[in-house]
């Protein structure tokens, strides 16, 4: 790899050979992708991609952490579509907003991204089998770019875990080891498992290189965009790789020449649980706080990635909304209904956050915002239900019909 | 629309102007809409394909019955991935064998490329709400297209429908009737509302824009397969829409020069509801039979599409193939496992139809089969469950593990 320096600890500055099977550091620091950006400069230009006829994640490789002759993963992640939501816009009052619908990926979530930039470094590793413990996008993302490679996966999941998302494992062919426990619980035992046998670890924010497959959800949307940065960039934020993902695409674009200035990063958290945007708020440490929302994929009360994703927020001058489960609910219908994109609770709380920020005249109306929708709502079912209410139940008669339309000042 | 000349009917052969709000023929045939093959042969080339940037189902506007300047549909429908199956086909003991994954479309069915196609026509017609009767993917592809383009939708469901689905409705902003009686009951109410409102009909077999847009799967893949025809094409099979559509695909490209032979249609019905195969098994007329399927989207005792589906398995000398739901259900994990790819029943049918077809010796096993994943298996989280089983539950120690893989002769 020869664009990639090494890889460097966020917290106290070692730097290390970038090796495929990269943990944390000695100091317990997370560890961030280098790169040479002279090199990519040299090599790598928007004519390259304007050419590049794969359209996945892989099209950006010269700014991705892999070898070149590895080969691509099967599955076609990425290239999600990017929606110029005028509709949708118009009714939060705001002059331009994109969605980037990644409930479009292969398992329907953004973490594919992550997922496949994982099994690539396995197979350089030399692994034949890669584990993690997540309960949800993760954990699915993870068995279905495995299963699609060959490779064997150990899924370690909280007996709690929703049995729609299990299915999706057990579909996949993992191996799902459901831990009588705690999160905490379910997370030791993986490590002590990983510990033991040798597997690849795609544990969320200890693999360096999981934020380095994220970022690609920004190197498309500027591509997408014809490389006119957005003002602000909306992303729900859990426990902080994808903020800190996204951003990372943001400053090798910027690095490379691709593009001339940064947005600022809108970090979305829920009421319920906000860790990471409190310590934003109020300048203090973060602390842990309670997972208290409907909003699963980021009901985590200990962010793993503090460190990158305060960083980022910080850097990009960015801003910190959280929003209630019930404006969550009402971004999904609003999504729903004004542009067709139906996202799951942290899919769609980036854009229920652009609405709080236009409201707290936090965002300026007249600025253009790209929000990101990080997973379907196929995933969760019982809050789209729970957001959409029930239909009218009529007997099969036309004037019975006439009559339910009337009583709900229906006129069509 | 130069290249279109009319619309004929399939039973008795009149002829009609192939206006945007066709319905059925007056004898109660479906129509076919028909194309000035010549015209299209000397105004689309597979080289304007290949400089063409726009991945959807719009890249084939010259093959389809749609106004030059008619906007196309804001939602990305198309241009679904197409996985080359090597690990399936080896399971499976077949030499080549290709994967059309559909359930990556927006609403995560193969039905979105109807529903935009009869949202274009809608508009063409100056409608600006759009109705139909369903309980499954076609609804929600028309609710989740019509709010992307700002149409109103008006869906008919018989009060039995799967609450998710309905919630994918609701979310959508359609206005959602649930009819207390029969799925009969249900469209007949649906074509009064439809006669007296004057809504733009999305109703299956009834508007014969719907199997021009599903054609496109077949476009698409015969592109991504470098115009090499395969030996047989598997579709699950239910009302007869789909395989209709598939078919018109080819027979369009060898009119239009792009290829020069066709494929054989392997036709995959469930045992417990396989009306179709029946009439093609036993050479005669099809008649009504139970809708006894965990495979929902195909459960159809009444194919609406009969004539044009029968014809289009005979033409291609197809083969009629039907499994039982536990061969389904081994379809979705084999291909989960093997592939990465997760359908729901009707989606996994077509795979399963070509696994029973090798075990009859139906197909030879040196053959090129290509199988359409018409839904994904999030649509029906249920059968996922019942299809892959629970994982195993173990206390939060290493030792526990141990014995818990040992029991199941897990060896890592």
């Amino acid at each position: 790899m020869k664009h990639v320096t090494c890889a460097k600890c966020v917290r106290c500055g070692a730097e290390y050979e970038a090796v495929p099977d990269l943990t944390t550091c000695k100091c317990g620091g997370i560890l961030d992708i280098q790169y040479d950006y002279a090199y990519i400069r040299a090599h790598f230009t928007k004519a390259d991609l304007a050419a590049c006829q794969d359209y996945s994640m892989w099209r950006y490789r010269p700014l991705l952490p892999v070898e070149p002759d590895s080969p691509s993963t099967p599955l076609r992640v990425g290239w999600s579509p990017l929606y110029q939501a005028d509709r949708l816009a118009a009714e939060l009052g705001l002059k331009r907003l994109y969605l980037k619908d990644d409930g479009q990926n292969p398992t329907a979530s953004l973490k594919d991204r992550a997922s496949a930039m994982a099994v690539v470094k396995a197979r350089e590793a030399g692994a034949d089998t890669i584990a993690c413990s997540s309960t949800g996008n993760a954990a699915s993302s993870l068995a279905g770019n495995a299963a699609a490679a060959g490779l064997s996966a150990y899924i370690f999941v909280p007996s709690r875990a929703p049995k729609g998302k299990v299915a999706q494992l057990m579909v996949f062919g993992a191996t799902v080891v459901s831990v009588e426990g705690s999160y905490e619980d379910t997370f030791e035992l993986s490590k002590a498992a990983i510990d033991r046998w040798g597997w690849y670890n795609r544990n969320a924010a200890i693999n360096p290189y999981l934020s380095e497959g994220k970022k690609t959800v920004t190197l498309e949307l500027m591509e997408q965009l014809g490389w006119q940065v957005p003002d602000y960039v909306a992303l729900s934020v859990g426990d902080g790789c994808t903020i800190a993902g996204a951003w990372k695409g943001f400053k090798d674009l910027y690095a490379a020449g691709f593009i001339h200035r940064l947005p600022r990063l809108l970090s979305v958290q829920a009421e319920g649980c906000c860790p990471l945007n409190r310590a934003i708020q109020t300048g203090e440490p973060w602390r842990p706080m309670e997972e208290n929302t409907l909003a699963d994929s980021i009901a985590v009360g200990v962010p793993r990635n503090a460190d990158k994703a305060l960083a980022a927020i910080r850097e990009s001058q960015g801003i910190a909304v959280n929003v209630s489960d019930e404006e969550i609910l009402e971004a999904m219908r609003l999504m729903g209904r004004t542009q067709g994109v139906f996202g799951e609770p942290a899919g769609v709380t980036g854009t229920a956050g652009v609405k709080k920020a236009l409201e707290l005249g936090l965002i300026d109306p007249d600025a253009t915002v790209v929000s990101i929708v990080t997973g379907n709502g196929l995933k969760d079912v019982a809050n789209g239900i729970r957001a959409a209410g029930e239909p009218m139940r009529v007997a099969p008669e036309l004037p019975a019909l006439l009559d339910a339309f009337a009583r709900r000042g229906i006129e069509p």
